[in-house]
């Protein structure tokens, strides 16, 4: 077969420039979310075939790049589906092996336990600009914590992580899979059609609110309920305000979750993000089961993170309930934006070039190499390479990557 | 399907431990070649199956873990052998990949170019103890220098790595592709059967002189070749007794090579390490055309880096020629042997637990907050948590991660 240039179709080659800023923003998380005892952990990109279609994923389950199976295993002849003959899937996310993480190794891990997880995920999407199939997801996620405090935590941690990139005007929503439901439930909705309600829901920023409110008539659903759905939401709407008319067990203690996490967190916080109540806030996975959050950023579309609480997922694996809140940045959005604004990643060593004549002895080279690991000992990248002919144009070509000071080594050292 | 706790066979889940030691290895991997102007650089995890097929990989090539094609591209019911239903392959080496990378890029990229690449590789081996399918390797690559300032250079800084580590006692053993021939001619081997000879030379330190000789024999290599051959090899051979033994073009180059090299590392090293000719030294990929080099340590069987110049491939995929050598450390037995040394990593932050009652309210909480923002700052890494009713027992489990200072903070401010 021939050989082929180009990386595999919807993916890329990292090159320097932007390998410099994805290291540079990988140490920050680390560094800051081991700061809030976050521990970083890997699992395999592989996982069992079952374990990525146990429908947790939603839509990104028809993405799965699949594993073919090896050796004996592998039967084409007889083969009639695709599942006849493979075994294992790239992952499509770092939720699911987390939860299978968990599952295989609570007995000796820390309650609660809070997992960093930075790494590639595969999506066979349909190849388009700005999105690649191969892609780094970044996750901060703790287990076994019911309480507030972990949302807290997340949010407290989040904003500091973008806070110390330099990013400023920043906006934390935050709702709760339980209002939604509430709410919901107020207009008369059939319970079981919520997840087509939510859905068309989100599409609120896109469509307003006289789209949603077409939308749901045309899907089927009662004038009544979509008029008493739609009327709850008005500009300025505050937890208080929605759960005085809205009067439930789940509205209630939604509401008092949301705001002990917002006060809180507006309190304790030292960027100058906003907390927002927004009833619109729908997140797309079908897993979470309690507050939601989605951070986005003054002059960029859509959002740079979001996560949410998700209380039943873990259970599924592990055969016990675990409460679970995960908050996932936009690794790779990040990145981009980064690129685009010309991002100097700070503290950059200092580039130094030694141009070395050809020819020397090893005992003259020695000498020059010893010089070079001098110079590395106080921090500068040091460069040693053969002078070429043309020195002029090698200069500029090493000042194009950064290097501002030439050192020339010739076969005879010269007296100054 | 069945949900698996269990990671996929021959894979494994990397708990916070370990995670802690690779972390802190891939940085310090990162600071110190970054200082020797190696640039990081990244590639997708897949290939195209032809790129992997291309016989560069020698055994490697048969241990591909392969993707299905997907949608339209999948045509099951007439497939007849493997590649009929597969476009990728996942990556078995960073070698090939890098290949590609340089091909496609190099009209941007510097020449020489340094590069860097950490990530994982996946091989379909048979499953065994300490060995795993998805394991990381660690590469420093020249691409574009055909002079042994390259060498020089991916030795300096290998070396320095591991004494960084802080590592002693180790050997660099040092050999040329052409030696190894030279050696073979001057015997009078088929030039068709060198590989054969070499991959029976390989064996010398587990069968020895006496077996080598013995299984050339046995595999029809005629006696006075055979005899020819082992007559080279003594103890303490120095290349210079070689090559004054075997007269040949390719034999002084490699020498006058080998000699450049090792008294010029020998004279700039910084660390203890010990530079040995070893014509013995194969290195197992046949894509190695001028020297080799590996590492190994007093008290470890096996290396923990190897490499060598491959001025060949790249040019396969470029169409033009262009030198190459690389290094690549052993990455996973380098964590193996400090995971069994129970390496502390060093500079670890310290490590505060914050226990918090429960019900607190927002601005006690928030103040709570702060107050382990505060503690941050200052480097201290910062769990808060809630105060189980069994404190004893919770602290117990803290120490045990690592946590030395526990600070209590109730409902109602406690004035000290």
């Amino acid at each position: 077969m021939a050989f082929s240039k180009k990386p595999v179709t919807g993916m890329k080659d990292i090159q320097p420039a932007e390998m410099q800023i994805r290291d540079y923003l990988i140490a920050l998380i680390k560094q800051t979310y081991k700061g809030y005892g976050f521990t970083p952990i890997e699992t395999p990109c592989f996982e069992s075939i079952g374990n990525l279609s146990g429908k947790q994923g939603g839509e990104n389950e028809k993405l799965i790049f699949k594993v073919l199976k090896r050796g004996e295993k592998l039967n084409l002849a007889d083969a009639k589906e695709e599942n006849d003959v493979v075994d294992y899937g790239l992952r499509y996310d770092l939720t699911v092996p987390l939860s299978r993480f968990y599952a295989n190794n609570q007995t000796t891990l820390p309650r609660p336990f809070k997992a960093l997880q930075i790494g590639p995920v595969w999506r066979a999407d349909r190849p388009q600009k700005g999105r690649f199939r191969q892609f780094y997801q970044c996750d901060i996620d703790i287990l076994g914590d019911p309480s507030w405090l972990a949302e807290i935590e997340l949010i407290l941690a989040t904003t500091a992580m973008l806070g110390k990139i330099g990013f400023t005007g920043f906006t934390v929503h935050i709702n709760d899979r339980r209002v939604l439901k509430a709410m919901a439930a107020y207009a008369g909705f059939p319970a079981d059609r919520y997840d087509e309600v939510f859905i068309i829901l989100d599409k609120m920023d896109k469509i307003g609110l006289d789209g949603v409110r077409a939308e749901l008539v045309e899907n089927g659903f009662a004038q009544e309920a979509v008029d008493a759905y739609c009327g709850l939401f008005s500009d300025g709407l505050t937890i208080d305000t929605l759960s005085a008319k809205v009067d439930s067990r789940e509205m209630a203690e939604a509401a008092a979750s949301l705001s002990m996490i917002t006060e809180s967190v507006a309190q304790a916080q030292k960027t100058d993000c906003k907390l927002v109540f927004d009833p619109t806030l729908v997140r797309g996975m079908s897993y979470y089961t309690g507050t939601i959050f989605e951070i986005t950023m003054e002059g960029f579309s859509g959002s740079v993170a979001g996560g949410g609480r998700y209380d039943e997922m873990i259970g599924r694996f592990t055969g016990q309930p675990t409460p679970a809140v995960g908050f996932s940045i936009g690794f790779e959005r990040i990145v981009t934006i980064l690129l685009d604004q010309g991002y100097q990643v700070p503290g950059a060593a200092e580039k130094v070039a030694f141009l070395v004549e050809k020819g020397m002895d090893a005992s003259r080279l020695a000498e020059v190499m010893r010089e070079a690991q001098a110079v590395r000992d106080n921090g500068a990248t040091v460069l040693v390479s053969i002078m070429n002919k043309n020195k002029k144009f090698q200069k500029e070509q090493l000042t194009a990557e950064g290097y501002t000071d030439f050192r020339e080594f010739y076969r005879e050292a010269l007296r100054n």
